[in-house]
């Protein structure tokens, strides 16, 4: 089904910004000529940018955002003095109803902060999740948090299962996610506190989804299942390790393979084998992550980003809205409402 | 430096055990003739593996043990019944000074808390660490801690943060390691309160290392610092994330070209160099963790290791007793004293 709303532009976030964000829009359209942009950003810089190209011109409007909040601002500084960033107004759209999503490639905790400020969380959240999707042996794999919340109760692991289970069952399109929860072990009695008593809650059966137990690190990319709970502190390391690491067994081989001519003439041969197969590792097809539990639609990019990786992130966008995933995790938290008022409490020791 | 006495091993522990243990030991006897052995198990199983090998048997004593602790045993449950097993009697070979260090391939919460109860730890230190060294882009990273305490305090990270630097010196050779503190960002406001206030402390200059700072999951394997150091329960997952997205893009790339005929052919040209330049990521040869911070070596050998892996834990092993590592970690808790007596207390929320 195509979408009417348009999507909310921070043109200024991001290593590669205003370029590479706006190319990427322009590619979305190749895909999604329905969708329509409202840039968010320093007019004078982005304007002419974008009307170097007609379709994209056409497809676009652009608000004058006259500051951009820093990579390294503190979130609670960006948050009071951000007011006229290009960051603030592109979710100030999303929250006054003129856009049905936002994406910015700019900073995470910054971004975190205002889009909950302004949106709020859905009903029965507590707390949003930065979620993305990671390759894995048979299909990309749901994970969540990726850093939005350093330390988190057995309440808020519970319901980032609920939401990564709407999330893979709309984004991923599968009927019946399986969802795990990361801990040191498969044995019941590994773990700390709030990842024993989360286990113990989703255990029950009283939540509406096919929860499947413990995972190790292995698992998540090994498919063990398609929803990959965790905390913030937690996931953020354990995917910025692996990322490390493909870059490190990749940049291994290509240096090794161009010190030797046999071994370049070997590549050439295995080449197009070689690329097909690591294709779905492209960190690229997997940017976007969305901080899923607010109530409106946010989109983080990767803040290296080029053309191409920003285009994923709008196109996660697109998805989070016609797949109405929101409406969704609404849904499956009210199935579960009698059961879950009385753990749904405020966290006291909230950081 | 010849070391003279003898290494406890635990005959039984470990998926492939006690073949892969016995034909470990006898490995390390090819580089270290001089290595002697007492192997703890079942003496009519163990015994006669060991006499086929006229070297081995000459180094080697078998000691009777009647029981072997389950891989997923209870570590409390263990403490307490396990008293007649193959475990057990190595550790306490070590306690009662038979053996200078042990090697099990067995369970490992079970490992950490007999030897913990058997050895004690060093004078200063609360907390032992897991701690193991990973391959970088130049050299091996010292890890710690993998897996042993979950819930770290500010406290128990800088104490890793010393026990690190004296291993990476001694056993990696280096002059003047640089030590990391794993965070979810290298900025000052970033993380939970214990690894913010760990930062604090190191920052301070008043202990006798070199503190980088805060560094990020990637920057394991990029090889930022010499010594990583994080609580046990992102440190597992972010090792045995990594050890599966290995195990995955290998795994991806090997059936890719077993499926076509001209990567096949391709393969055989490149595969000495695709061969050596992965050498350094074989898990194999990194095998064997240690429990540093203990009054006593004891080595923990990975569950699946075959006979190649469980020598490089024994080598571990040599290396901590001829590099006198514990020394060197006491040596360096001494020169802190003053400073640090003050911050050494007793933690409430053991968990």
């Amino acid at each position: 089904m195509p979408f009417s709303l348009p999507i909310a532009i921070d043109a200024m976030g991001g290593d590669k910004a205003p370029e590479a964000v706006i190319q990427g829009a322009r590619l979305v359209l190749k895909e999604f000529p329905q969708a329509r942009f409202i840039f968010f950003g320093r007019e004078p810089v982005i304007a002419p940018l974008i009307a170097r190209n007609r379709v994209l011109a056409r497809a676009s409007e652009v608000v004058h955002a006259e500051t951009v909040i820093a990579m390294d601002e503190k979130p609670s500084v960006a948050m009071r003095q951000g007011r006229d960033s290009s960051m603030r107004a592109a979710i100030n759209a999303v929250g006054d109803g003129r856009a049905c999503a936002m994406v910015s490639a700019g900073n995470t905790g910054a971004l975190m902060a205002i889009a909950k400020l302004v949106m709020k969380t859905l009903p029965g959240i507590q707390r949003p999740a930065i979620t993305a999707s990671v390759p894995s042996r048979h299909r990309p794999v749901v994970m969540l948090d990726m850093g939005a919340n350093l330390e988190c109760s057995s309440e808020n692991l519970v319901q980032f299962a609920i939401m990564g289970d709407a999330y893979a069952r709309a984004i991923n399109g599968m009927a019946a996610p399986k969802i795990g929860l990361l801990n040191v072990g498969s044995e019941e009695m590994k773990g700390h506190e709030e990842v024993k008593e989360a286990h113990r809650m989703l255990r029950t059966g009283q939540y509406p989804i096919q929860y499947h137990g413990f995972v190790e690190g292995h698992d998540i990319f090994e498919g063990t299942v398609d929803v990959v709970v965790t905390d913030g502190f937690t996931g953020n390391i354990a995917i910025k390790t692996a990322e490390g690491l493909s870059r490190e067994i990749y940049g291994t081989l290509r240096s090794a393979i161009e010190r030797s001519t046999m071994a370049k003439i070997g590549y050439l041969f295995a080449r197009s084998t070689v690329r097909k197969a690591l294709r779905r590792f492209d960190p690229r097809k997997l940017n976007g992550a969305i901080l899923l539990g607010l109530n409106g639609i946010a989109v983080k990019s990767h803040g290296g980003a080029d053309a191409k990786s920003f285009a994923n992130a709008i196109k996660v966008a697109i998805s989070m809205v016609e797949n109405r995933v929101n409406e969704k995790i609404i849904a499956e938290l009210e199935r579960v409402k009698p059961e879950t008022t009385a753990t749904v409490v405020p966290i006291t020791a909230d950081i």
